[in-house]
């Protein structure tokens, strides 16, 4: 039996109260040890005002898991890395592809684990359907990714400044999965951007990728979306259907409904990060980030009316 | 004494007459067998209409250098690979960082070559600036690209459009030089790009870049430049300065100017790239594309007056 890994967090948060503190607390290979945090704090958690001061306070520290808005996350891993921490990074991974590229290649200096954490390619549906499309292959995708974001981003400035990423901040879930359920991989053809005219990210997008072979993917995001939310990926193939819904927590094949394990993302990625740790490896997929790029870059501007929360 | 390469061209235009084909002809490695372009062709060398018919018509064609706007070089790539020929990409190698990902992955599973150029980077002054920074380490870099698109790229429209990049068409040149000639990795820290409100690439772009340990890189980019032209990177060491003028093409350094070789960036990649398929590799680096997707998703968008060629 080995003694668990001695965690802290950095930024917390809405994401941490709901979804990192219930998977640490209840993984045995964590002790979860201090918080870097300007605002909030954990109960019966020593917290410090910067991740600088709890890196200076508490040696032992072996593991960080970063959960503060992309644009602050570089800093905060170099620092940790420089420590020889090992880091989790919440997705996505940074502000820019080259950031990522750096740390990946400092991580490797250091020897300690990085983890760029997808957290909706452990959503139950998700490896069930990457089984069944390896065998019966995809002939066309389409993706609709529409929320509420007055609903689920309430306020929250940061996701509308530049390099925040707007919708593709859910958008880039549905972009794990694509990445992850494909057997081939898809690039850009052509996209447009819907950016509110008092904003600097965009609150729509129209995406059309393809396949090496001409597999057509349809993305549809949209954060205008009231009344039905829709987190479906409906994928065609020679035989029939391939439907996840709900962000991959359901899965049809052929129209038959697939009994499934229990939802459980975070869990599951902390599991893996343990894993990766004891095995000294990374994981760092860049891919969903780099189709984001590849949007923003190849993209038609569009300019809409403007937003207000 | 190995024989010549077999070479054809894919995209017949000013770039190809005036760089091309002259450091093709000067290369006793190459022998040009042929020609695919919709509209020109070159003297004494059989063309073909599309890179199908070519291919088709001519099994012994060797290695293709693809020269049409990216838009169009990822389908003429794989086209290429799957044929078995190595592949030569005029800068920037594709439209997307996703494509140029996949290409890279199936050259390898081609057993070919594949090489993405970067022109700039064989400017004469771009090595002996290097060497000079390795051992007096920057503390900061200017880099000044301005110039007057009318003069340069006079009713491109593709350049304007969606994927043709803008003002980054040149700017690349300029990344593909830093990123070579610094020692350490840099990444964005904001940027703001200006778009003409009648065009969907920007015709201008301010640039911020920092290095792991604060060393700042600051871009700037016109295509709206009249009189005198600057392509200009000037950086700073703690004993003085590096100041590389004319497109990496004259250098001084600590205010001496250096004696070059003769400008010979064409004749340099077609060296390169002969070597490399002589040598079995392949030669991609995403660097400068990557840097130019990231100032696309982290920049602030300012729409400026209209541009009319």
């Amino acid at each position: 039996m080995t003694s668990p890994i001695k965690l802290a967090i950095v930024g917390v948060g809405k994401i941490v109260y709901d979804q990192h503190l219930p998977a640490i607390t209840a993984n045995a290979d964590y002790a979860l040890v201090a918080t870097a945090s300007r605002n909030n704090t954990i109960d019966n958690v020593p917290s410090f005002p910067t991740i600088e001061a709890m890196l200076a306070a508490d040696p032992s520290i072996e593991a960080v898991s970063l959960c503060m808005p992309p644009q602050y996350r570089y800093a905060a891993a170099r620092k940790a890395l420089a420590a020889g921490k090992h880091v989790f990074l919440e997705k996505p991974p940074g502000a820019t592809l080259s950031e990522v590229a750096d740390l990946e290649a400092y991580a490797a200096e250091q020897g300690v684990s990085l983890f760029a954490s997808w957290h909706s390619r452990y959503a139950p549906g998700v490896q069930p359907a990457k089984a069944h499309l390896a065998v019966e292959k995809p002939t066309a995708m389409h993706v609709v990714w529409k929320e509420d974001v007055r609903q689920w981003h309430p306020n929250q400035d940061w996701i509308w400044q530049a390099g925040g990423l707007g919708v593709f901040d859910p958008g880039i879930n549905a972009l794990s999965i694509v990445t992850e359920i494909l057997p081939s991989a898809v690039f850009l053809t052509r996209a447009a951007l819907e950016f509110p005219e008092n904003r600097d990210a965009p609150i729509a997008a129209d995406l059309h990728f393809q396949d090496a072979d001409g597999v057509e993917v349809h993305a549809e995001f949209d954060w205008r979306q009231t009344g039905k939310q829709s987190w479906d990926i409906i994928v065609t193939t020679a035989k029939g259907e391939v439907r996840l819904a709900d962000g991959g927590s359901r899965l049809w094949i052929d129209g038959a409904e697939q009994a499934l394990e229990k939802e459980a993302e975070y869990p599951s990625l902390y599991q893996r990060f343990a894993a990766i740790i004891r095995a000294g490896k990374s994981d760092v997929d860049v891919a969903p980030l780099r189709h984001v790029a590849d949007a923003f870059m190849l993209g038609q501007r569009k300019v809409v009316e403007a937003f207000h929360d």
